[in-house]
């Protein structure tokens, strides 16, 4: 097997996760890495002895010994390099959402169709075992039509303190579940309401609680709390429940799943998504890396997830932050 | 003690279920029962063991030995019998929603003001332990300001087939959860929206989301599916979480606090509202008629719901049915 | 109605608790208060204005106008106030466990059976309306045969720092549940096994499982863990499933059907045994002294909680006390 | 990388999803299969496209270009393949429980110290990531010295009609929690007490209970129902608390994490161990066996299971089982 070449675009706290991830992956080599901030850059590098260290995804780009690049960077400043990406040839991993405009998203999408290389946008919520068995049992149609969806994805307000000032709760955390929703249903969302609240000053509110009408008249509902009282004793409350006519899906991650208390008190952590154990780098987002690897050294097109369908998770949720600004019902 | 003497109106199933909770009263006397259907009539008042029964209301109320009256007729037919009692100078418990139309509600109130009587609708879930407590800890600030908050009542397709032709889930169910919201928040309701959907040819919706603003900013969320799949597992899915700056609140009710699995699968009966042990009714609906025939005795209002209150949560609930309608948002 | 004049013996802070629940009951009046501190005695009486208080129960038990006491001493000190007040004429309630050995047992039944008084022991945990359904649905075959049963009862260490040096997690506990394996499956216990654990250097273990054998051949195993950790976030863990051939059934209690996180972490208020609401005491121990009450006023035996079974509860209890100091298989 | 050639000895039910395990690993190639049913062997051998398929486990052995060999024979016909295996100079990985004496396993674990090549017994439930997660926070001191330990395995009636002429529920579920407690506390069993109960006229008891005692002081009880009623709306309940002076830690599996209600009812399919989505076998076997083959690719012994561990849980589930035979409490 020839391992995939692949570098990680981005070294936020989630570009090195993608490092750890890839570098936990048999069939990845993982060949580059590229940040703006110098001091971070020689750091990663380090620690994850990558020969070739950019601070100009350009550069990075340039590499003929560069087949795949994962791009991390912060979520309003995804379309350049996407592009940049595809036009040099590159197969394109980048994390959701796919970008901040319906425009955007729409040059992005072009961009991909033209070319042959794979692409995929990261809702690692797909691979989660818990999605992915609810949206199999729902194709085999065990629960008939959908007609009421609920998502939770409630987050503690220290977790968001300086989050707040980069992105909103809807577009940062709802479209996780906007996509399941339309990825569940197979539906198309056709107007958003949405109320939102801000209590702590920040760039973008506290919460927001979005509902969506979908095409068939199934009706989908989003709870964002991104301000979850300190002392809440758990680190996200994630659920989905899908009512069809015929059957019912629930998913409750994390916690009851697994708790520990110890001096910190209640704790859940993540054994789903990016857990390490033994010094090894589980879940989700190994999976789908590994998946999308596979689909770059088989030369196919991912098909868990298409770009049009990340542009409508995006649309979606950008409607949804409409009508809670403006308090008007939005028609999509 | 002298007892109360009460007598009971409207004889469906809930009416019967009101003349086993005052029968189970020592300090009530079950005096009276009241239904147009003479054989219903004759039934329960021998079931009871009642002297005097009546097909018509006014008869009952013209008896001076009569206390008190409960009115468990239709919800669209609470108006006449509850003004005519008052009219009458019986005290009057009269159960949810309190009428059908906000000028209904208007006038009652109004009677009740210019009344010396005791009077109070049945909104019985404040007399649900859990809610109560909720209320207590709310009140003593425990979890700060509240911004959001969230009520699931789900029930399966096979109970509503019925009653979908007599009440929707909004008005019919929501109104609990929307009674609890103003109740713990102290708050106003100042829009409304809400999303239904019907699929089994019903008079009214099979289920309803409904989102309210409130005058402090904060959102409530109302889940009412009165379709859940026929194997449901359990009869009733009722949630309500309150988020506050400083702190939550989270109540489940009967599944999973007590649940049984038997030759008919699984089922959480109801051991809060009217469960029935060794014979002897117990719960939130005997201690609602205790505190009401307390208040009657002791001759002072009740304090734990006020007409106004009653009032208010239909009126949020019709300006929800109305959005429903008509797919706009309606402002109160 | 006449009222029920009761004397409260033993006023500690579960006495107290049984001066607000008897103030509680419109049926009764609290006539009589008794305990050897006089500082206490005099506080409470002042609290609950009550005419008569004593330090020596021989006075309270020489007041004809005293029908029946309810005795919460020390569980060590039940024998000589229950046989005298049996001998005085009086009706009695006492707590539970009925005595600290099987000989104090005995003679406590033999003094019930030869009186024509009410007597019962206060087994609380009938009276909670998830164990009465429990009890309930088994007599009616609901699940067929038990073949096993599992109850948890845990509390926090810090909740224990003083009671362990009184009394043990076995009979002060595990008496609770052991009462109603015997009430559930109306079963004999024929052997004991227990483990206990000290690590906090008290009279009593922390910690201990106890498993029983029945008669019919069914197992029953109790945990009673005194010691969860200062963090544990909420006040008590307890459980009751009871498998069947043919059902099963699962009694979960406080956490999660009421939850708060506020400043000080996460709470499961008791909303089921004394939770007092807007003033009033409500539950459990409301509804068992009332049953009392009403047997006493109506001149019937308690039928709910026999001396038998009060006697075979502790029975078991010492016998798995016994294996757990031994290390012995106990039969009994 | 050069792939892992595997044969597979075995091929049950188990055996067969060890063939899709080992086909869903990139790094391993499914070489050859052994079944002494030929038309079982021809049917698998085609499904996997497997070139080699054997009748005599003698005649896979012998094959030089086997690398390492998989035995889930029946799991008292384990010692032999497995002697045969090591001494022929295979990697070996074999089935849980190790072995059905111990003496058997005293041989196994001798003939794997003797040999150089890698050997390890399928204690799945280390590779599921809330145990994993529980091993680690362990380790890292959080919840202090472990006081108690609970595991429940229970799983319905149905299930187990054919598996209990085979295996009782001790050895045969049991193993895997006494394994978990074993490796999460790294202290010893020093005896072992258990009652069982018989109602279906199996070979092996329906259901078991076991109570540990470690060398440490912790108390370790296990609970084995392997009949829950028809009805049960679930496939599995599987549970593990671990209480310690300083923290505690809960896992719950399955269900709530993930439930549907269909035609069927509620069901709570497996989302951890071998689900497969999307024509995709995933969860901990193939996260298992993924870990043998690198063990053997990089030439090392796997470290996460010894075969000292394999044996210690055999030994301590016969020693209970001895214990649900006699009435005794066995000494280990």
């Amino acid at each position: 097997m020839n391992r995939v070449r692949m570098g990680v675009i981005g070294l936020g706290w989630f570009g090195v996760k993608h490092c750890e991830a890839l570098a936990a992956i048999p069939a990845v080599e993982l060949a580059a890495v590229c940040t703006r901030t110098e001091s971070r850059l020689a750091d990663v590098a380090a620690t994850f002895d990558v020969p070739d260290a950019y601070t100009d995804y350009n550069q990075l780009l340039a590499d003929p010994e560069i087949d795949a690049v994962s791009i991390v960077t912060m979520w309003d400043q995804h379309t350049e390099p996407a592009l940049a990406a595809l036009a040099a040839g590159k197969h394109v991993f980048l994390e959701k959402p796919m970008a901040s405009t319906a425009e955007d998203c729409q040059a992005i999408v072009d961009a991909a169709a033209a070319s042959d290389r794979a692409f995929m946008v990261g809702h690692i919520c797909r691979f989660n075992p818990r999605y992915a068995a609810a949206k199999q049992e729902i194709d085999e149609g065990k629960i008939g039509r959908i007609v009421s969806m609920y998502a939770r994805r409630n987050i503690p307000a220290a977790v968001t303190t300086e989050i707040l000032e980069k992105i909103g709760p809807i577009i940062g955390d709802g479209v996780h579940d906007t996509d399941l929703m339309l990825w569940c249903s197979g539906d198309q969302i056709v107007s958003a309401y949405a109320q939102s609240l801000s209590w702590r000053d920040k760039t973008h509110a506290d919460l927001a609680w979005t509902m969506f009408r979908f095409a068939s008249g199934a009706i989908g509902v989003l709870e964002n709390v991104w301000c979850l009282p300190d002392r809440t004793p758990f680190q996200i409350d994630e659920r989905l429940e899908i009512i069809g006519t015929k059957g019912s899906i629930h998913v409750q991650e994390t916690h009851p799943n697994f708790s520990i208390v110890d001096a910190d008190g209640w704790r859940s952590p993540d054994t789903t998504y990016w857990p390490t154990h033994f010094g090894r780098l589980r879940g989700a987002l190994v999976e789908e890396l590994s998946y999308f690897a596979d689909c770059v050294r088989d030369g196919r097109q991912p098909e868990m997830i298409t770009p049009d369908e990340s542009m409508a998770a995006v649309v979606a949720c950008l409607a949804a932050e409409e009508s809670a600004r403006t308090g008007d019902v939005v028609t999509l």
